[in-house]
């Protein structure tokens, strides 16, 4: 059942720099097809398509990823892409994408925000859920949706449960990555949800706390140019500050609706093996817990080695264990320096 | 100083499948530019070109090899390419070669036999070392050329030292791949030289002793066509044994004279690393001991990883540890089933 009362903002920002050398300037990971059936931005705007319809679904990207997304997403009215000239963080990207449904006659519409880059299934779950953290967002909570831990994360954040609502709870507090000794106790403890970074809210409700929270961001935000492609000059001054620092963490209006669904961050190379992520025609030999991620067309064979990625483009091949999977960034920042045609 | 009165000859059979996926059916590692300057059959080539002039290089190979190594070697003539049908080991090729020599008028000459897949560096003490050998096989000996160990090394075989001579020693001995232990014991006593698998004698000398103790073969021999390319049916039906367990071990005449070189077998992945053998761009962070040999022309990134042997073509990527070395042979023996266009 489509509910042309609800829009999802989808964001497609950022330059996936932990998946190189399969993801590039040019194709950062959300446009990449990791799992088969689309790229993930594609999978993520078909599932709002089931509920908003393709015309209430909106992306935020950047400017030089307009082609990309348009390409990916032909159902899409131009006016749905909101091309970022450059990342200020999500405050100003959620808080640009509210404004423009408001001046749009939007304002008491239902606002879903989530990345273009999670993995989540099945279908029904994931509207059950939705369905729900409407049904608040309606009565007029800023609803995020905290996932169940199925063991003690240290690279997620997390959500304190509070007192109990007819769906769902309060949100007594937004916790930052935990260490691991930390994680074992909120699991433990049952009171914590990993915090999935999806909100669902009415556009003046948001628009409300972004004010209380961040009057100055919201005023620039007011101000900006009527337009979905703001010079860089105008939409650089906003400040940078994340969501959840900005106005999750202060408003009291936050709540939390479990997940009815699985749900994976592909944030990495390991991520995306946790995932099922795999490509190309692979031979493992004493290899355990490993993945191979070939666009080449050629065969990749490991023998006796555990715990490893193996990504191979037509540009580079990566070899990187699981334990130094941060390096990745170190290694990227080296490259852009030394050899930018490849990054 | 060309000597003509010496002949070398190149043993270039075999599949090198253990540099899978580097070498292949078509192009087995001897043909292969592991290190800069030349293919190890040229380098070999031109080491032995310097002592004998080159049109006394004799090269045994696969008959499916003879362009190649017309190509890599241009200026042989036709009539030292020895083309063997099928591989019957060492002591069937040799005795050939030698058998050919005696033909050709050249039974009084001196014959040295070598691999075309070992590093010796530098070409002055190879020189060196042959010019005393030489000396040897002038006397009747057959002469073998012994590597004073470095470390207690298990993939070689070992040659124990005998009499003294003027020059040499007289081989008490010729031990097998030793287990850890007994290399070390091998290695205490200082009695112990790595066999090198090169030998140097008089080519009568040489029929005289196969005669004596492979009589079988040594007929069969005798009666093979005047051919460098044999039919499968006739070479086929030699007997199939190793020079060293056919003669080495068994005549009286073993000498052996020390290496004023050092050398390396190139015999697998782990060897090339050893040797200084590397191919392509790469960048390695947080990695040691590792090998990358990329003949794609792509960047090769190895973070977090000991001990590993990356190796690109265009076919396939290997990444294979250390340890497991020797399970390249059955990974092969798979693939020639399984996918017998990649190998």
């Amino acid at each position: 059942m489509i509910n042309k009362n609800i829009f999802a903002v989808i964001m497609a920002g950022g330059r996936g720099t932990r998946f190189w050398p399969a993801s590039t300037k040019a194709r950062p990971k959300q446009f990449m097809e990791l799992l088969a059936g689309g790229t993930m931005l594609q999978k993520t705007a078909d599932r709002f398509a089931n509920i908003s319809g393709a015309e209430n679904v909106l992306v935020v990207t950047g400017a030089d990823h307009k082609r990309i997304v348009a390409n990916q997403l032909p159902l899409l009215p131009d006016k749905n892409l909101l091309l970022e000239p450059t990342g200020r963080n999500t405050a100003a990207c959620i808080g640009w994408a509210a404004e423009t449904l408001r001046r749009r006659g939007f304002a008491k519409s239902i606002m879903v925000v989530a990345a273009s880059d999670h993995k989540i299934e099945p279908v029904e779950g994931f509207e059950k859920t939705i369905e729900k953290a409407v049904k608040l967002a309606e009565e007029g909570y800023l609803c995020t949706i905290g996932i169940p831990p199925s063991h003690p994360a240290t690279g997620y954040g997390y959500l304190q449960k509070g007192e109990a609502l007819s769906i769902g709870n309060k949100v007594l507090a937004f916790k930052e990555k935990p260490d691991g000794e930390t994680a074992l106790a909120y699991l433990e403890s049952g009171e914590y949800l990993w915090n999935s970074g999806m909100f669902i809210w009415r556009v003046d409700t948001f628009l409300e706390e972004l004010n209380t929270y961040m009057p100055k961001l919201c005023t620039s935000i007011c101000n900006l140019p009527d337009t979905t492609s703001p010079s860089l000059n105008i939409y650089s001054a906003l400040e940078s500050e994340s969501i959840d620092y900005g106005v999750m963490e202060k408003t009291r209006k936050a709540v939390v609706v479990p997940a009815e669904f699985e749900w994976s961050d592909i944030g990495d190379w390991l991520g995306a093996r946790a995932a099922g992520v795999s490509k190309g025609e692979k031979i493992l030999i004493d290899s355990e817990n490993s993945l191979v991620f070939d666009e080449t067309g050629r065969l990749t064979v490991l023998i006796g080695l555990n715990n490893v990625s193996v990504v191979s483009t037509d540009q580079a091949t990566l070899v990187i264990s699981d334990s130094s999977a941060q390096e990745i960034k170190n290694l990227v920042a080296e490259l852009d320096k030394s050899k930018p045609e490849l990054v």
